[in-house]
């Protein structure tokens, strides 16, 4: 408990949960490091592909990058109607199971479940990937630092990060910034030649033009579409915003498109300009930095900067799963836990369950970027799909003004974003989608399996419509199990005449001998509660104790039978093996009988 | 439940206990088989410590057997006078901690304890290399095998063996008779000469005169005295024959050691001159029956009857382990749970513990005879004189007719004893004795441990001796947390109803509108049973209940609270996870807190 405080802090009142609204400079820094980030690997990630066929496939990561360019804007458009639409916020879970069901609703709740851990897993990878081109000498051990930035991340969400909207700023900025630096100081360096391509001549001269496969462009275009998650975070936090909400939300995300579409158009160009091909132990982005900045302060900043919004990036699924959590479990598709906040405000159960798998990812992975990628995009892109066609199923539904052009809109995202999701599906399939692909089936059937669940037990509990009670016995008769007469069997009859009603002692008669020694103290200090010796003919204690209840229970069907323990609870926990296990066969052996309740009356021992 | 009953059988009445007497007969076959079946492996142990020194060293086997026998009759003669002064049974650890004190009886139960331990390991190894001399192929499985023998035991043990004195009849008097059969047929084959030495001649030309050390002759000596393990078996079970019990016992345990004798010196004489050597695969009384009998019918009824004899002997110690922590758990020195009989009138928690230990033993040291016989022999002989010592200080306080023979009798027994204790000590303890000398006030410490702590506990619970009764509160009030107005939450109210006195239900409100509800609710189906509405600042249901709990029995100190709690009990086990830990919570959260009382009422789901 002491341990849990000093790591976690001192509970919160719930009023403190109101939260200030956000301005626009920092709902842009909160809610879009998830999609910024991905900069960081997206070029690599579509060059990993094209290269190893040919080096003259190169340049094939510019029509690709215009194309991914091109679906966040389809996007950007279609999300913002989702924002005037949802002013609560509008996930993808709540739009396509209010607008399209419960299947498609599960189906979006259980790809986003997936991309919450992937979002966790993929962005420390990155983040770290970011850390050991900076610094070789810790590239042997990124599983560890990407485990320890995890944990890292879990304990300050388990704190709360409530009031920490200032606090992503100062990174989110200040990649923006170095960023966009880094590139205008490139571009100027290649007009005026002062730059010169890293990639050798040599290298250069073997480009014969060779025919590209459709499948490797679709291909690398997956691996592009990573750029494009966690486009959609701002839908979900329209109330974290000033009035008007909408609107202020809506221009946030395409200032937040805009920047996100420069960034990776801006990256993609120059490190095909300088010819960078990508290495295991170095990332592009490194190596773009290394060729316009050298080994300079400027060169430390971008990595730095990269890591810090990687890791908010990380840290805003956080944010994302727990909620997500809570409303499955709010609808009963997810274990009732899910859906208490902690002490600190916070969906504590939840955050650490994303806490584990993430850092089972990096361990299995390696804590390697590459290896998650393929995993990545689908669930995202099969969300984005599902939230797109709900929009078009409730414009068909509600009509209202400019119904067509909303239709129009959100048609061509949901037919964009399926395309993408059918892409992505079937060129990563052997590389790591079809586990993604397995697991959202058997996540739905554990969301139905819980319902179900939930249901059951509410028909059975449910009180009568009609107002008539359930028939309860009204009789309650109190029997204290006994094997000597001393303060603690003292105690627990004391408190069974605490109120008024029968009672009985009941002694098992194993050792006759005994037996009349203990009736003769039970005469002094029973307190003229009566006593039943019982005989046991099988010296088993249990034996004749259940037998006697289970006679009781018979002879008076009206009556509950309260069953007394005294027990006695050690100092010290590794006592309890010095102690007759008796008790707790007994507690056992009468937990399913109906009509039956016990009652356990502690003595606890000082030493 | 039902498999128990299939493999350990119906329960058996307490009337069933009164064992019939047994005749000499068939004590001698009940009592015996411990002692004689150590001469399977008693004249291979000495040959075992002699042969690789020298080959010449092999006739030092007969001298070293002879001390042996002369140790074995005055060890009878002694015991004899155990028998006569406790016809009730005189264990080790009773006679040396009547005589003697705590401490020389702890130290004589936890060497019992170890040797009993060692016996079923040492004869269950023996008794399988006696089946593996037979028949090779089975070598290989001898751990295998040796778990699975002693898993039979304990299981047969569980099911009681009282009835069973005809059943070790057959085995013991199979053992003695072809065991003097083939002493006779070899005596009289080596006499008119057609028996010839197994031995090469090359060998025996080896045979130069070398100086042997003493030590060596000790190590044998200590090897053999294994063959002594079990002579005083019958001094515990003296109530077991027909009257005039003790001089019936005596008569019984001379015979036994008559037999005991013939049958070692015999196997000692007879391995000597067919000049047989132990082998890895091949036990020497299994080459001296071959020697004898070749390949026939009656080798193989030798080795069955050794290895039946054998697993008798490991019987012994599972009615001999338990018995005697039964005695210490009277005593306080070890957990109640041993005093406690089964079902079927065994203390199974004594057996079980053995065979798991034994098993242990037969895995740690590979099933390997050899390497087990260096721990077994210290603990028996340290008991040998700590029972022999104390009869000699019983002598010198209690006098009595011819009191100081019988303080000679005794004392030689406990000086030979002493002296062979220190033998084995010295000479076996870097093969194996240290860890029996180290186990042994380890053991010494966990009694007192657990003495100590039953007598803390004892006196904490004691009731005063002036006859006032400790001061316990009067009033008893019942509180009823919910969160739900349902059919479990009604069940708890009417059993908190059944008994008159003060009822209230309480509800913490963490949703205003939830609490509106509930309220309205409890007005139809709440009984009449108020209820109290807790605030909640930190939404904490449980910090909200431990508030009002403690402020309750602050403001009446002379009151119990009874909590009940409405518990959903799920139809399956892993359903448990799907219901709210807040119940759990709560109960460890009450669970040490002084005059709170905690009554879960269960509803069964039945789906």
């Amino acid at each position: 408990m002491f341990l849990k405080r000093w790591l976690v802090g001192d509970p919160l009142k719930s009023a403190q949960a109101a939260h200030q609204r956000l301005s626009k400079r920092l709902a842009l820094a909160v809610f879009s490091s998830d999609a910024l980030s991905s900069v960081a690997y997206a070029t690599e990630e579509i060059l990993l592909v094209l290269i190893p066929s040919s080096l003259a496939f190169a340049h094939f990561s510019i029509p690709i990058s215009v194309m991914i360019i091109l679906l966040l804007a389809i996007l950007t458009l279609s999300y913002s109607q989702i924002i005037f639409e949802y002013p609560g916020g509008g996930g993808a879970y709540t739009v396509s199971k209010s607008n399209l069901g419960e299947w498609p609703g599960l189906t979006a709740a259980a790809s986003l479940m997936i991309d919450y851990v992937l979002t966790v897993a993929v962005s420390v990878a990155a983040g770290i990937a970011a850390i050991t081109s900076a610094i070789p000498a810790l590239f042997p051990y990124r599983v560890v630092l990407g485990v320890f930035a995890i944990l890292l991340v879990l304990l300050v969400n388990l704190r709360g990060v409530r009031e920490s909207g200032k606090v992503f700023a100062v990174p989110t900025y200040m990649f923006i910034g170095t960023m966009l630096l880094m590139l205008a100081v490139g571009a100027f360096q290649l007009l005026f030649g002062q730059l010169t391509p890293v990639v050798s001549q040599s290298v250069a001269a073997q480009t014969a033009v060779e025919s590209v496969s459709l499948f490797l462009l679709l291909r690398a275009f997956s691996s592009g579409c990573t750029a494009l998650t966690g486009v959609e975070v701002i839908s979900n936090g329209v109330p974290a915003f000033r009035p008007p909400e909408p609107k202020n939300a809506v221009i946030t995300m395409i200032t937040m498109a805009l920047v996100l579409g420069i960034l990776f158009l801006g990256i993609s160009t120059m490190a095909y300009h300088l010819g960078i091909l990508p290495k295991d132990d170095e990332t592009v982005v490194s190596q773009v930095a290394h060729a316009i900045f050298g080994e300079g302060v400027l060169y430390y900043l971008i990595q730095g900067s990269t890591m810090s919004i990687l890791v908010l990036a990380a840290n805003s699924a956080f944010a994302g799963f727990p909620r997500l959590a809570s409303l499955l479990a709010r609808d009963g598709y997810m274990p009732q836990q899910m859906e208490l906040m902690g002490d600190r405000l916070v969906f504590s159960n939840g955050i650490i369950i994303l806490g584990v798998f993430s850092c089972l990812l990096i361990v299995i992975f390696g804590g390697d970027t590459h290896a998650l990628i393929p995993l990545y995009a689908v669930g995202v892109f099969l969300s984005f799909t599902l939230a797109q066609a709900g929009m078009v199923r409730r414009w068909l539904g509600k009509r209202g003004p400019h119904w067509r052009k909303k239709i129009i809109i959100n048609g061509i995202g949901a037919v964009a974003t399926a395309i993408a999701t059918a892409i992505i599906a079937s060129t990563k399939f052997m590389h790591g989608a079809w586990i993604v692909i397995v697991l959202i089936p058997i996540l739905i059937m554990m969301f139905r399996g819980i319902h179900a669940h939930y249901k059951a037990v509410s028909d059975q509990i449910a009180l009568d419509r009609r107002g008539s009670r359930p028939p309860m016995p009204r009789r309650n008769i109190v029997i204290i199990p006994i094997n000597g007469v001393n303060r603690a069997v003292i105690r627990a009859v004391d408190y069974a005449r605490s109120r008024p009603g029968e009672v009985r002692a009941v002694l098992v008669d194993v050792d006759p001998e005994k037996t009349a020694r203990l009736e003769m103290q039970w005469a002094q200090w029973g307190c003229g509660v009566n006593i039943v010796v019982l005989p046991s003919p099988y010296r088993s204690v249990l034996t004749s104790l259940l037998d006697y209840v289970e006679k009781l229970l018979e002879k008076e069907p009206d009556t509950w039978v309260t069953v007394v323990i005294p027990e006695i609870l050690p100092a010290r926990w590794w006592q309890n093996i010095l102690h007759n296990q008796r008790a707790l066969l007994l507690k056992a052996s009468l937990l399913f009988k109906d009509r039956v309740i016990l009652t356990d009356v502690p003595f606890h021992l000082k030493r």
